[in-house]
């Protein structure tokens, strides 16, 4: 665990206060060892717990402003859009980072897609076709709970498809996603990355409570007697499509608060380095006024 | 505007304080005069603008308490949806009604759609096609920033399609919505009214701040010219479209907290009627609990 953390922090030393979170979070080239990342670590965040929920409820009136404008562009003419890519092991909140983070954002703006074990129909298709019919569209922020990376991963895990198969997929994905890139879509990709002791902790709390227990699958228990597999696949996939244009970012994710504070500031730095501003009018200001008046 | 208030202040002393909101604002049967029906009334609310923002907020736990129950539902097997309807006048506040109402509820259970102007593809199916394809899947919240109304309201005022077929779509829409009620979708229809006024002042505004030009269309003012038309064409689909099973409410939305309190409601008061409880356990829990345990 030392030596990734003791980067971060140098780096941190060294360019603070202006170093973005997600430089933070970025993952270096080469080799990835989950295990030396940290899961609980509040990377970025001086506080505890009620500050964070303070924090991401401070990030609502930017991410407000910018999904907006990122909104107004798209009606406009324009072609960027955003793209959250969410993976992470079952349990490692997925689904809360939306439920928390992403939330702030305008439902009208928003195109949400949980990607389920692919149909018969899906299966016909190259595995990238599902994943192109839920793009976001212009002015759109499109969020993945699971993607084209579980293409890699369970389907690796458990053979589902002929290892020289799957080995294509790496550079097929990176080809997609810097396409998807060149023509007008920031893509944020994020690992939650939590303990296998948090997970335990988490499907104990879903046996406990009455109003969790439709969050439960007894398959879960099967995909965590295969963590070291899935880490090993994981490691591998967050290597080979960590690109310098669509890197990849690891949140430590065992805590919650912190989950939804780092996903609501990436989000809300991509929607910042897209540097949008709120389209010209493309009428005569006085004329309409007239009109308005007039009518 | 006398008859329809008295009516519903009578009816709020005789069954208040249990009269839901969503009786209070449902049309009554018979014939439709929108000019009798108030644009500001603030209906079942006692206070002012921060009272109405407060109390926006405060419907935030049990809203989502309720939403989180319906889509644990729809995994759990069940059948049961909620579709909301918006319609209303340019700068009624559809949008607002849902950056603001409907944007308390989670992202992952929500499907919004604004409809605009059919394609090529749409006109050459049934006005229902494209409709049918974007209502809610079980457990979902669906939402229609406009809607199949637009078939008989545009279509109408702009004669765009032969008077005989847009008579025939009143029963049409009579069908769909009694068949959807019948599957399992509750329908809240809302209508957000405003005074010629009021929309005045919302497009002059438009026209004073550059963060809403993109919202401006020149075309406005076109239909803002046909307004005594267009409501005549509202009140002939609120009256034959306004069953039993999928009754029309008629918000008064000049205020703009008013009708963000006011949707929030009429959805909370629809998933309060639904009664659902959170699903049952398929598995046994001290087994499963010993799994994880033991993993």
């Amino acid at each position: 665990m030392g030596s990734k953390k003791t980067k971060r922090r140098k780096a941190a030393v060294t360019q603070a206060p202006r170093l973005r979170l997600s430089d933070r979070l970025r993952l270096p080239e080469g080799p990835v060892d989950l295990a030396a990342l940290s899961t609980s670590e509040t990377v970025g965040f001086d506080g505890d717990k009620a500050d964070g929920v303070a924090a991401l409820a401070a990030l609502d009136d930017e991410l407000s402003e910018l999904q907006e404008k990122l909104f107004a562009h798209g009606r406009s003419g324009g072609q960027r859009s955003l793209l959250l890519v969410l993976q992470g092991m079952d349990t490692a909140g997925k689904g809360g980072a939306v439920r928390h983070a992403v939330a702030l954002m305008d439902p009208q703006g928003l195109a949400h897609t949980a990607f389920k074990a692919p149909t018969r129909e899906e299966l016909a298709h190259d595995f990238l076709w599902r994943i192109r019919r839920r793009l976001p569209r212009p002015g759109m922020v499109g969020v993945f709970d699971r993607s084209h990376y579980e293409d890699v991963l369970v389907t690796r895990v458990k053979s589902l498809f002929p290892a020289a198969t799957i080995g294509r997929r790496y550079a097929a994905i990176n080809r997609f996603e810097e396409r998807l890139a060149t023509t007008g879509t920031t893509v944020v990709k994020v690992m939650l990355h939590i303990s296998k002791e948090e997970q335990r902790n988490r499907l104990l709390t879903r046996l406990d409570r009455p109003d969790k227990y439709w969050k439960y699958r007894r398959g879960d228990i099967d995909d965590r007697a295969l963590w070291e597999d899935y880490q090993r696949v994981y490691e591998i996939a967050l290597e080979r499509c960590n690109t310098d244009i669509t890197p990849w970012h690891v949140v430590p994710a065992d805590h919650k608060w912190y989950r939804n504070w780092a996903v609501a500031m990436l989000l809300l730095e991509a929607l910042r380095e897209m540097g949008l501003d709120w389209p010209s009018a493309d009428f005569d200001v006085e004329i309409e006024r007239g009109r308005v008046l007039a009518s």
